[in-house]
């Protein structure tokens, strides 16, 4: 069984193919700068030199295009022909209360999807436009959503209701839904594995670090909370998005500077976060390294980030009772270290002990890394993401009949 | 030194005369229903049979009018003539970032509180409301601000600044105020106390349940983080006010229900909460009266509020680093147990343990009580709320040159 998963996010598409026989990536790469023009592609095939071409994608469907044209390129593709994909996996930022698991996609999956764009107006267009480029150059191969919110349908009804007016859960399907599922569902298994017990046996705290930063408590195996809410705005302070806020700052605002909802949930959006408190839009590394390097708002932002993260992490062990270990997990490693180092000083009291030296050597880029103190009763972790295996293991679940995103 | 206290809020004014020689009640009592007709003032004297009386009060300054009158009644009140008040101390919701310490109130004062008004819609129009009334009354004598939320002007930068656009913070003010300042400070000295230690050496969690809920962390008799934020809306889930939520529900919410600024700022303090939750209006202690007996969505607001709480006092353990006691302040104690039993339970890994009977039986009205179980490595008190108390020491503390609102 050969998955192909498509992550469609912005003007970009990650992709990445598995031989699921052998549970090896025969292939990996991104289409960047989709719709922008100056379009290209990246792919790394094992064995192979990195391969790079230039093509111009107006749409998603180009994109996509595009990609199968180098997955099955005659020297550089690791397929001969298309037929060769079983199942295409299709990453999904929001299941509304609609989706619990994982499902084959067709026109009704694409209009329930659609109506979940004012809940992730980041993601979902991405999403959506993937979904309908890729059908459109595969259609004789199933296609499945994996959504994000998944993992998160087993909180409990104190976890996810809002103390909002009831008829808004009943007739919007406002509550909290949380995102990063994927992310969270593989950090807890792994983490369990690292602490060499079953899922149902471990207690964790799992921090999804990316562009979004989430944290999920998780309680033998499934997830009872998580810090991203209706939208992926909730939580600790991001890159450009705010995190939770006092909520009436937005309606203060929105009359002091005249601004309509739409601006205000830009602004929430893309203008917040370290974003906000540094002035400049730079990519997470470059806030790191600059906080390391001592610049005043760069560091400002880390602490207020590091902060919350703490205090996250303080809620989720209270809500859980006992922990056994924190997993963090991210795609970028490198000055990781610091917000590790400030979110976790001073937390002996519940067991967390970090040993400094293995957590500022810890990259989490290729390997996974134990950075608590030997002895410390709650060991700390660092993985890299791997996201898209957990996809391809839902799309293969699918494949097989069942598909409900869980941790085993 | 006789202090007169006045707390405006609604259409209500709760009042306080101490001797401050002898710290002693003089009289307790409040006017209620003003501008709504029918008002009425209810007053209690030591030794006296308790004094009511129904009189219209059209206006605040009516409502001071009376309360003069009843204190300087020729067989009921504690006063011959109003010149024996020395100093009128006046509760403040807000003071912004202009104040960290209770003044003397002038015209400047005034126009600066009123600038505050959209930051805590619900209590600055009748705090100020009172001032203006009360200086009419009693021209002569030093009316004195104190400000709910002076005590969380210690708190460091991670803790008050929001991940928002920097110039929100420089040019609208926005940042965490936090409030129950003089609650939490009166609560963090009982619990100093009652530790048997200074403030200096105790870190407490202090939780205040009124009308509005909030807790602070406090490090050496210092507020170091606060629940509620630049408004009294933020935080945990309270009666009418949902506390913190997603902020991308809002702009959400208007935008599907074509509602304004000012309509959802209503909806998110008067509509939500538990009010949101059980679709009903009730006071606080029908809603816990209700939840012990069962009724579903009484229930249901009661677990959201002590998850809630309980989320809040481990991140503000892990804020802490260490804990040595909480304290829990209100004013009605009927009923509170229940969020307290929820809010603890499975909590010994911070070393909190309960004692079930003793926190079942306490009912904190009248009297302090410990209701940790002996042996419990961190102390759990209930004590009765005595903000008025703290009212008037910042009153004596301003009328003798000093002022800052702290937990010495």
């Amino acid at each position: 069984m050969r998955i192909l998963i498509l992550n469609c996010r912005g003007y970009s598409i990650y992709f990445r193919l598995f031989d699921w026989s052998t549970r090896t990536v025969l292939a990996r790469g991104d289409v960047d700068r989709i719709e922008l023009g100056d379009s290209c592609i990246t792919m790394e095939v094992p064995g192979h030199d990195p391969y790079h071409l230039e093509s111009d994608c107006p749409t998603f469907g180009a994109g996509v295009a595009l990609i199968i044209s180098a997955l099955t390129h005659p020297l550089e593709g690791p397929l001969q022909r298309v037929e060769q994909i079983t199942a295409v996996g299709h990453r999904v930022a929001h299941g509304g209360e609609q989706f619990s698991a994982s499902i084959p996609i067709d026109g009704e999956v694409i209009s329930a999807v659609r109506s979940f764009e004012e809940l992730a107006p980041l993601h979902i267009p991405a999403n959506l436009a993937g979904i309908e480029g890729a059908l459109e150059v595969l259609p004789d191969i199933p296609h499945v959503a994996v959504f994000d919110s998944a993992f998160h349908q087993t909180m409990p009804l104190h976890a996810y209701l809002y103390p909002l007016p009831w008829e808004w859960y009943e007739k919007h399907g406002v509550r909290r839904y949380g995102f990063h599922g994927a992310s969270h569902c593989y950090a807890a298994r792994r983490g369990a594995a690292l602490l060499e017990r079953k899922p149902a046996q471990c207690n964790l705290v799992t921090i999804h670090i990316g562009n979004g930063l989430s944290l999920c408590a998780v309680e033998g195996g499934r997830s009872i909370d998580t810090s991203m809410g209706l939208t992926p705005l909730e939580g600790t302070m991001m890159g450009t998005r705010c995190g939770s806020i006092d909520p009436g700052i937005p309606p203060f605002i929105m009359q002091e500077e005249q601004l309509t909802a739409r601006d205000m949930e830009r602004i929430l959006n893309q203008r917040s976060g370290a974003t906000g408190i540094t002035g400049m839009k730079l990519e997470r590394p470059a806030v790191l390294e600059r906080a390391i390097n001592g610049d005043e708002r760069c560091l400002m932002a880390i602490d207020m980030q590091a902060y919350s993260i703490k205090k996250h992490i303080g809620g989720y062990i209270a809500a859980l009772g006992r922990v056994d270990a924190l997993v963090f997990s991210t795609a970028s490693g490198e000055g990781e270290w610091i917000v590790r180092e400030k979110a976790l000083a001073g937390m002996e009291i519940f067991g967390i002990r970090l040993d400094r030296e293995r957590n500022r050597a810890a990259r989490s880029v290729d390997r996974e890394e134990r950075i608590s103190a030997d002895g410390s009763p709650v060991a700390v972790y660092v993985i890299p993401t791997e996201e898209e295996m957990v996809y391809a293991e839902e799309v293969a679940a699918v494949m097989n009949g069942t598909g409900l995103m869980t941790c085993p």
